[in-house]
């Protein structure tokens, strides 16, 4: 038996597969030619770069965008003129391999990053090598055996995943996994969550305790690994296994039946998507229709903008599969965190309080009138919602409709078909548009409220920032009031609200939710029949009865206890 | 006569005196003895790191903390062990000069940031070059002529003023200033108006055209510059400054006079101050109070934690010199983008949104509890209010106040003397804070709304990023909702709400402010007198409905005509 940290919840239990990362090890070899040696270097650099993009855009889909900017820094690296000129001049001047070329150069960055009294730059020395370490494998022509080569379901065991490693899991056949190092809020740990892995981490020594082949039992609610179970335990976890799968077999038979209340109040349970890709997940999981389209990944792991053709193409697919039901397209979302290689964008200080999405858009007239005319043309397909990200002030909101009105004369005057028949809303993710919800209400057709970024900015933390991340806060009456202004200026001028940040997917906060008069929650796809099995449980009335005292109380923890006494009383 | 751009308002009338930074030559020179040229660029470092600091302060009491922490920056670089090791060994390895090792190591780092794709780092290359030229004019011991020369009252021209400079303008003998560079809002123009110096700025070639010694008029109004005014154009221009001297002597009317309304309302008008040093200015201008003791100055410019000893005194001080006027002292505020030299702070993504001011104070109990310790030892000699910067929660506040009762007993049992007479109170920074401003009301003593931190949250806008900086909105409807639902919440539970950021300063804002109901406002003491005569004209009534019209508006610019409409009827 070993003992870790639950970091993922769930039960596995199969057999272990131990994983350790190739050693890449590199000599001062001579090269032949330099001028086809530098090529080398360069394709490599190329092929690094590629394998970078494949990653950062899968992990967006499958995963988040936090995790994603982790690969695009790498390729940022890759791109740095810098490195490849300094790789470049010393293959040339001491007719060396490009492997040990880059190896040297790579090292003096490492080494001037380390050394430097800032921790941003320090930090990026950890890039550095990593990145460097996939050229240098590309260069060697090391294929990275093991994660690839898993070929039958297994419980993985690793010293240490890496947010490279984690991303290229297969979840059919990874069942959980265990790492030596980690804790909760470690990088592999909350990419397990996002991915549904049972995962077991900070167990140590577990990596040397275990062999290939052992058969195990995993728990991720409390950390433990069985090695070499007896039959009891074998019987005892299947039972586990079982309860948990007749739970899901419960869920699964809200499939085909409305979202309501147990009061027949209409609530309408939407996906979150990246991709025409995803639409599958949420026809399978019976989405009332897509609350949250995030369109920025058309733009990325590319090389330059989209056509309109392209971005056309793929909101009509979206809104064709959707037919009648909603879909509540984002209008590009860039800046903050999430950058676009082709698009060159200033370092700031600040960045999630910077020149982002909506903001830049304004800025950037050819880019948002491609998008708005892609989806006006797209609107001939299906029930289209445009929704404005990142809005502040009520003449943000008058440009950007301003906008969409050039477009749509423009396309008039091409005689290119489009429809008129869309709605336009704003995401409220800005304590300001919150605030003034009763002006925005008169002018838009829905709000969709962007619970993260509203969390992060109503209590002035990063929620990425460890140190502060106990400021991200979403039961917190404060969060709730605005939450609750917006619903009731909406409703007051006949408008709709939906929900899209994490909170709308969180099934505890349901009856809260229901009860501040959100009408739309949009969650990940494979969240939703859970959500219409619990929403059959809750009373409309009673929800509104919860949110009233939420709206009296004085911490998050008041909160938390008022909502656990509801589902007790459910 | 030459048009340039308008910077800082007021006229100067004077000579001209041309100012050109001193260029200073560097070539490779043998030195005699490795240690002692060693030696001697240590010691130029340190030299270079005092006159730094000395400059720092200087800026944080006389101009503000974001002007200050330029030189912070400049003081950073010098520390920079790697820089400090890369002349040294150059010096011992190829036997030259201290200068020279400097100038060599300086460039090449200067390339390494320029040709960074990250425009951060690149930024950075501007500070070395700034920064090795402080050092090289120590070691070459050039002392800088020109500025600190400045025997008689003259005007300025430069090509550019840097913000070092401008820092070290003396305000007694600079009667104006004029840049061929420069816009209204470039460093230079900012710290003209701060430091009230009349400037015109991007004149183009006005340094060209103007000789030593011209007899000028400076209009800083509308940017011109008149060469060899005629007697008629003195005369006029004569006659404008006696009117800008009449309306400074209307104001000095003011002085010794209660600061009410037209129809007696009491509102105490305060002064910020960085030091003790600041209370004589606050004395002569007469303020009613400290609405904001900024106590970081204490911290900053040294190479330790100031002692418990030495805050104490400094405490002491401003309260024995304020007498009964209130004194609100703001615990430590660093983090953000204040920085100790002394104390290790993790670089942040996102600054303003991380581990600051009170949440830094929280996880640094030793800190904060020798500051609590002096402030209540100081409480025996005034009448003083201690205020939490960057509260969220009420569970922040409550933390806070545990760790004073802690002090309290702590001292009690050592029997040091001390006063429980003081009041508490917390900044209003936050948006979440001020939606809870009801929950807080019940168990704070005092509000003060700090505006600057307030709007950059509301608005998810960083003040100091120049392509999001027209969402500083101060009179945006939304910021004026929350700052009604403090000042409502405390006066239901009998307390008072005073405002401390720049908006308070801003005599447009006067009667918005009244009829919000602040009841303090704390400005820099210059601005009081002028405060206090304009509060006179206003009604408090008609004030009230000039904030309640203002409140049911849709935009900034609608509540900036209503301002205008109502200071026209006045």
């Amino acid at each position: 038996m070993i003992q870790g940290i639950g970091a993922s919840d769930g039960i596995a239990i199969g057999k272990v597969y131990k994983y350790e990362p190739v050693e890449v090890v590199i000599k001062r070899e001579r090269c032949q030619d330099v001028k086809s040696e530098q090529q080398k270097f360069k394709d490599s650099i190329q092929a690094g770069i590629e394998a970078l993009e494949v990653l950062k855009s899968k992990t967006e889909n499958e995963m988040d965008e936090e995790t994603a900017a982790i690969f695009g820094a790498h390729i940022e690296i890759l791109r740095d003129p810098e490195l490849a000129i300094a790789v470049s001049d010393m293959i040339a001047s001491e007719k060396v391999k490009a492997e040990f070329a880059l190896k040297t150069v790579s090292d003096r960055f490492v080494a001037i990053f380390e050394a430097m009294e800032d921790a941003y730059i320090r930090e990026r020395a950890a890039d550095i090598k990593d990145v460097t370490r996939r050229v240098l494998m590309i260069l060697k022509g090391i294929k990275s055996k093991g994660l690839s080569e898993i070929d039958e379901p297994i419980i993985l065991v690793a010293k240490d995943l890496t947010p490279s490693d984690t991303a290229l899991l297969n979840r059919e056949l990874v069942l959980g996994f265990i790492t030596d190092i980690g804790g909760r809020t470690s990088h592999s740990a909350i990419m397990a969550r996002t991915m549904e892995i049972p995962a077991v981490v900070g167990t140590m020594d577990g990596f040397d305790q275990l062999s290939n082949g052992d058969f195990v039992i995993l728990d991720g609610m409390v950390g433990s690994i069985i090695i070499h179970p007896s039959s009891d335990e074998i019987e005892k976890y299947t039972e586990k296994v079982a309860i948990l799968n007749r739970e899901k077999s419960l869920w699964q038979s809200c499939k085909g039946q409305k979202s309501t209340t147990k009061d027949f109040k209409d609530i309408d349970l939407a996906a979150n998507i990246g991709s025409p890709d995803d639409i599958d997940g949420v026809i399978a999981n019976d989405g009332d229709g897509i609350g949250l389209y995030r369109t920025e990944f058309l733009y990325m792991g590319r090389k330059s903008f989209p056509t309109e053709e392209e971005q056309y193409e793929s909101y009509k697919t979206v809104l064709e599969k959707m037919g009648d039901k909603p879909v509540v397209v984002r209008t590009l979302d860039i800046g903050g965190d999430k950058e676009l290689s082709y698009f060159d964008m200033p370092k700031e200080l600040n960045p999630f309080l910077g020149n982002r999405a909506l903001r830049l858009c304004l800025q950037n007239m050819d880019m948002f009138k491609t998008q708005l005319r892609a989806l006006l043309r797209a609107a001939n397909y299906g029930n289209l919602h445009i929704m404005f990200p990142m809005i502040a002030t009520i003449e943000e909101f008058r440009k950007a409709k301003a906008v969409l009105q050039e477009v749509e004369s423009d396309l008039e005057t091409e005689q290119i078909p489009f429809s008129k028949n869309y709605q336009t809303g704003i995401m409220i993710e800005i304590p300001a548009a919150a605030l003034l919800a009763n002006v925005f209400a008169k002018e838009v057709d829905f709000f969709s409220i962007g619970t993260n970024d509203l969390i992060q900015y109503t209590f002035a933390a990063d929620r990425m920032n460890e140190h502060v991340s106990y400021l991200y806060q979403p039961y917190n009456p404060s969060l709730l009031k605005l939450i609750q202004m917006v619903t009731e200026a909406a409703h007051k001028e006949g408008k709709w609200v939906g929900m899209c940040g994490e909170m709308a997917g969180e099934n505890q906060a349901l009856p809260l939710l229901i009860g501040l008069g959100l009408d739309e929650l949009s969650m990940s796809a494979p969240s939703i029949l859970k959500a219409r099995y619990s929403l059959k449980q809750i009373d409309s009335i009673k929800a509104k009865g919860l949110a009233d005292m939420a709206l009296q109380s004085c911490t998050e923890e008041e909160v938390k206890l008022l909502i656990d006494a509801f589902w007790n009383e459910v």
